[in-house]
């Protein structure tokens, strides 16, 4: 049985230096090939299946354990991933609430999607995929196959599901990096709801720098490189939608998947993540389904996850300079390898899948929402918050603006069309606006 | 005779280490309180005195020259600091140019400045300083002292000329640090003219924490203090201008003052600063006027001033993720301790009193310029470029940010009042547009 073993204070200076491996334009999102699709108009539709759940297998959690990674098989020696019977999970649903959502529910059900085409699912995608499909039915049923359809899948569903409340479409993007891997870039600009929507995947593979590998090896990673040589894929979905009336919060997801092959053959596999919300008026009802949902998804595999990676989320997301978080939080977790690969990547995946159902009934909820230009202006203000902390503190941006040969343009896709830095302000006391900073200012339980 | 020895290769490391004593809010601006105010009209108006000339003493630099600092005496030990008769430059006039410009000539004159109380000084200023009023008076031929007095006037002289192009008057903030001294922040937002002005004044002292004597010992500085205590200020006035018209460009600012004082009450003194021009259209006309004037002050003092400062802040203004600089620089130059420090001092004096004659002819001269709202709209993505650098690279704002009890509000006024960030913003071939991000891609010489 594993046991919890989560970061010590010392966390944010490993992170900083871990973060090498994940540029934000490689995060990843781990969701099995076997799912199916969200349809476009499933966001208001989907209702439980009647005794579908998810069994946590994990009674504990190892988060980074030091030099004892949870392994998974790969290369040459590669076996066949083992695809727990049954596991297969597919966001079927919202449970009716008391308020105005129907909350997300996973469901475990036993679908045939493993006997589905790849190249069938890669047609419903924004674009071809990073890696050629032939390759991709090749070597299915390798992690980096099913990571890799994943995030694609990911993008998509999310992607139709914001076209459909918008109306605009998306711009596809695809590129390649010179060193091996590329990425789809989505992003819906000034549209009808959105500001700016964008939606990235990348997968980027390589050998491992030897400073890399010995910044690995400092934080008791045991790396046995055949002739020095470690090769690596690292893959992600990022998000950031920036809503037009302030009333619609913005929300910001990433899954990511990070796996390097020693000379056995063997790999060493994390996956990261998280979602949060960032609201320009603080409403409880929102944080509550939001929250609830996300809570929904991390117990149905260990009840340590929420409260942890809540916590998680609120110190991450802390825009120091100010004393004040940049929204209400999620959930956040890094180098998760364990208890298992295959417990870890479901995790994710169930992750994943919560983001539509998470997001997209509180869009619903407020597309009609009057605003004043008073708000909208309170809006730009903390706009422009949300640029300070993703220019000074987002590793994933720093990375990824200090790396060369990256892809600045998907990088910076998480800022917004516009901000505003107004000299001093500070909401009357009393007011909407100061309410919200008041929560900003203090972090509060959500469920 | 002082020798030239400019900066390796390895200077961005250096003075990445170096900063930790130079907040943006503690940037000094070393005008000598002799020197009278520029009169508001004087931009326009002013004519050069005949036969004023400087006559640069040095005739070799040495910039930052490990452990060899220039000396100033102060404290209990401090001898009267040197004034060098006939030394106290006054901005008095512009030489007519062949354009819309007349030129800044930087021009001694005798001053009886010397005479003149501190406190009728202190009466033009935007608040009263940082520093007693009577202490000033007690210590006024102290080095403090002078940069205090000067910095104040560079204040008040740039906003005066700012409010009576605008029209608006500038809100003026008076802070104190807890740890030791204050500021003066000056804001004057959504004007007639410009969107948001900011002029800064900060005046800060205490003792140096041993990791910043670390620091500045593992570069060779030899300190020794009394008790292992080493009492330093630093003071500086920093201002970054954004006008509303797209063809008036956004100018910035900062000179600075650090000066620690070792155990036998002797001091090393170190002086730093800029001035930068960024246009959202470049002008060839305005570049050359911006660039003349400060050619024009770097040669009173030494002829390698104006070609290595102007390099150097080609540089430093440089966004490296989009391989562009910020604007079309100016000069920028660090921790100046040669050849004596009374040198140093007049030479950031010329830079200081540079400021409104190479910026408010162009403000002027583009006034009433017409604009369509693509150009607003290119300014705004201009703007977004601005908030890049701020956020991600510049030493000083960085440094406050990461500072505990820095004044968030002061650092950040550098900020734009509004900014824009188009996916693959790319313009049109052969538009101004293009031409201007050409230059900025290419930086070009001036004069």
């Amino acid at each position: 049985m594993a046991t919890i073993v989560l970061y010590s204070m010392n966390r944010t200076a490993q992170t900083t230096a871990r973060l090498c491996f994940f540029p934000y334009s490689t995060r990843a999102s781990i969701v099995d090939s076997r799912i199916s699709f969200f349809h476009n108009t499933s966001v208001r539709r989907l209702t439980p299946l009647p005794g579908a759940r998810w069994v946590p297998k994990a009674t504990g959690v190892q988060f980074m354990s030091n030099g004892i990674a949870g392994k998974t098989a790969t290369g040459r020696t590669r076996r066949s991933a083992l695809l727990v019977a049954g596991a297969a999970a597919a966001v079927v649903g919202f449970v009716a609430s008391a308020s105005h959502f129907q909350r997300a529910e996973m469901a475990t059900m036993i679908t045939k999607t493993e006997e589905t085409e790849i190249s069938e699912k890669c047609k419903k995608f924004m674009s071809p995929p990073c890696t050629d499909v032939k390759v991709l039915q090749q070597k299915k049923e390798e992690m980096c196959t099913r990571m890799e359809m994943l995030i694609m899948e990911t993008q998509a569903e999310f992607c139709r599901a914001l076209e459909e409340v918008d109306g605009g479409k998306f711009k596809v993007d695809k590129w390649e990096r010179k060193e091996g891997g590329g990425g789809i870039s989505c992003v819906l600009q000034d549209g009808k709801v959105f500001e700016k929507a964008g939606v990235n995947v990348s997968v980027v593979f390589g050998n491992l720098t030897e400073e890399a590998a010995k910044q690995m090896r400092s934080r008791g990673k045991v790396l046995r490189g055949k002739d020095g040589i470690l090769p690596f894929c690292a893959m992600g979905v990022s998000s950031v939608i920036h809503p037009k009336n302030p009333h619609i919060p913005t929300v910001h997801f990433n899954y990511r998947y990070f796996e390097i092959e020693e000379e056995d053959g063997e790999c060493q596999a994390l996956n990261s993540g998280g979602t949060d919300l960032t609201p320009t008026y603080v409403n409880k009802e929102d944080g509550a389904h939001f929250h609830n949902s996300l809570k929904e998804a991390c117990e149905k595999h260990h009840p340590k996850y929420y409260p942890d990676f809540k916590k998680w989320c609120d110190r991450y997301f802390y825009i120091r300079h100010r004393g004040e978080t940049r929204g209400i939080g999620g959930i956040f977790f890094d180098d998760m390898d364990s208890p298992s690969q295959e417990e870890a990547f479901s995790f994710v995946r169930s992750c994943a899948q919560t983001v539509v159902p998470c997001y997209l009934p509180i869009v619903y909820k407020h597309l009609d929402d009057p605003f004043s230009l008073e708000e909208k202006d309170w809006q730009q203000v903390r706009r422009g918050r949300y640029v300070e902390f993703n220019l000074v503190y987002d590793r994933g941006v720093k990375f990824g603006l200090a790396t060369p040969g990256s892809r600045i343009e998907s990088i910076l896709m998480s800022l917004p069309l516009t901000a505003k830095w107004e000299y001093m302000h500070e909401p009357p006391k009393g007011s909407q606006e100061a309410d919200t900073l008041e929560v900003l200012r203090n972090p509060k339980e959500w469920v």
